[in-house]
């Protein structure tokens, strides 16, 4: 299950290539970052991640959480690391995650807003779904409650409110920000896309459905 | 037609590859069984199926259907077999089968949702399309009704459900689990999915029409 | 520009997974032919079509469009040409084409029942958009009309209705068929392909359209 | 981050497959164009643009941009150059770009429907969206503005009314025109391909948005 270190560079490219096909990083937003033995690896920021090769990837100090170090960068000078670095060293830190998923889907956008349709602050809920079973520690009977927190002017300036609603809701594994996407994280890049993928099921469903007139919530015994 | 059993496991990665495209089984869920002549293959369980290797892929017993012994673990010894073996079997026992689909597909999900708001029992009932041609002794002008059933919390827990649901509609390939996906099964593994795809196209149609407020049902002569 | 015969068979091949991709072929629906010097390439009927292969592709007699003798069999004697046939011969005879394609797109299904929502005859009607361009004949100011006719119990039985449909709309290179599909042709099999992609974007605006409440008629001056 | 003109026309053809993929370039129409050490690289008018190859790629004078010469014509005489050219020019010209391209993305054709339901002038609006960020100078709370104009009878007629359009409105580097789709530029290759897809995601927002009733504009303070 464990991928050694020196394919994790590659792995984060595959997995890029595979984000863009679900429509997770058009533009040039959203990423993954992955812990390996010699680090935290991270996909640089502001370029097309359907098209980053294993030399863009960077390396960074994984010991000492609150330095952000980078061990090696990506090859071209030009690239800069991830915008989110901060908002993925939170679930490093906080959750002890072994990789952080950040997509900018439109589900998960348009969930936010039915959950928080001013922008503000809410918590998407999920019920009676299969896909939960996909959620650590979640059957498909159990609410999935999400946390939405607003969006702000700059990516680093959402660490606080995201540790807060990390420490609110400590049974789920991904925060939704307001017009703007999901942070989801695993203690295995596996888990991470697992979940990231559930994640991103439950949102279309609950858009689908409302788009559909199916959305009122059914009356179960 | 008839393939050849060392083909199956591949055969199998493939087709998980290609339910993958179609949204049919993100995170871990899903997966397709085959009955071949030295057993009844299988996919592992808990894992991404656009993933599998031919070597992750289990070999049952498919002499004595009420034992599930495994003939050939998968090389991994950590991989599980499908957690959807005994439904599996149900159709390999009640049928016939020749192999059994299982998917999450959000269409099946909500057209189970249309016909059982509710989450309990219901059928789906699709009229006038020329689609219902692919599925076994279906003309277009026939009515398809494919049974909901409740989910449970537990996968196995449906066996009886769903072997109720098979035994009261024994003209139609499938049953749909309320909240979860369906099963669908056929003669040939290329029966099984091209019955799957029909039906996908049914639940679709139902939804999209709905969204678009084109559900009003036809009056015809 | 013209395609040489020995490439035919696995440009159908070709066309057909691309035409799966689009959601126009699921389960075994749907197929093109393509007008060769020799005669009529004809992909298989009832086998999944983004799986074929350049062995599978009929030839059928060119010259004598009444009589529809096959020239040379697909080599896997299980397989029968496309039940289509009588209808793609309609394409040949009474327009000259050089191939036509038939789908089963939901959106073409979605879009006849906006034009016959009792499942008759009807006109699909579309306005101002570029995609017009792409049809024979039209700017994108002209109004293009498609015409739906009914489907029947057995595809051959379409053949009169779609000859008169085709006879009367002489401006249009596309007939569509209530709960069923569309049949599309052209000069080449690119202008076939074109076109089919073109009305397939009509379909899809106007049922988009119709979803988002965006369908009023513009009131242009 | 520069491209060498030897690998633009390759290049060219790897964006047109892309963009028939996120359905931009469907029929034959669509488009990119970008700047090279030589000249002006362009893909040919009229053509299925998922299968253009290096050699069908036109070579323009990029050094007098009134004159449109063709320095190096496709291989194949039957082509001819995109009809958006004298388009192309308009960004070349007045905006120094190094890109541009055209789609006929459904979601750049409903937003003008949005912006302008009577196929006449009207401006896009999105507000509160991460994707903004991948737009020239935005943050993600600034407004973006896309000017729509009315479509003309030919593609070169619109190109008054887009300079106007793009004079208007000289902080957004794209001019919506209804019914047809979307012109987009940037200073490279790179720039506009990540605006096109930032402009495509705010166009889907906003008519998911409103198929699923989310568009009532939140009243944030």
């Amino acid at each position: 299950m464990n991928t050694p270190d020196e394919r994790i560079p590659e792995l984060i490219c595959e997995l890029c290539r595979q984000f863009y096909d679900l429509g997770w990083v058009s533009g040039t937003g959203g990423g993954i970052s992955i812990r390996g033995e010699a680090g935290i690896y991270m996909a640089p920021s502001g370029v097309q991640k359907e098209r980053i090769r294993p030399e863009d990837v960077f390396l960074l100090d994984g010991t000492d959480l609150s330095s952000c170090r980078v061990l090696r960068p990506a090859k071209d000078p030009s690239l800069r690391v991830s915008e989110c670095q901060p908002l993925f060293y939170n679930a490093y830190r906080l959750r002890d995650a072994g990789a952080v998923i950040h997509n900018h889907s439109i589900h998960a956008v348009l969930a936010a807003k039915m959950a928080a349709p001013d922008g503000g602050e809410g918590v998407f809920e999920s019920r009676d779904l299969e896909m939960h079973k996909g959620l650590r520690g979640k059957g498909c009977f159990d609410v999935v409650r999400v946390p939405v927190i607003p969006n702000t002017a700059r990516e680093a300036q959402l660490a606080d409110s995201l540790e807060r609603a990390m420490n609110e809701h400590p049974d789920v594994d991904a925060v939704l920000v307001a017009g703007h996407g999901i942070y989801v994280w695993g203690r295995t890049w596996q888990q991470a896309k697992t979940q990231a993928e559930c994640f991103d099921y439950l949102f279309k469903v609950a858009v689908y459905a409302k788009m559909a007139g199916l959305d009122a919530p059914p009356a179960r015994s």
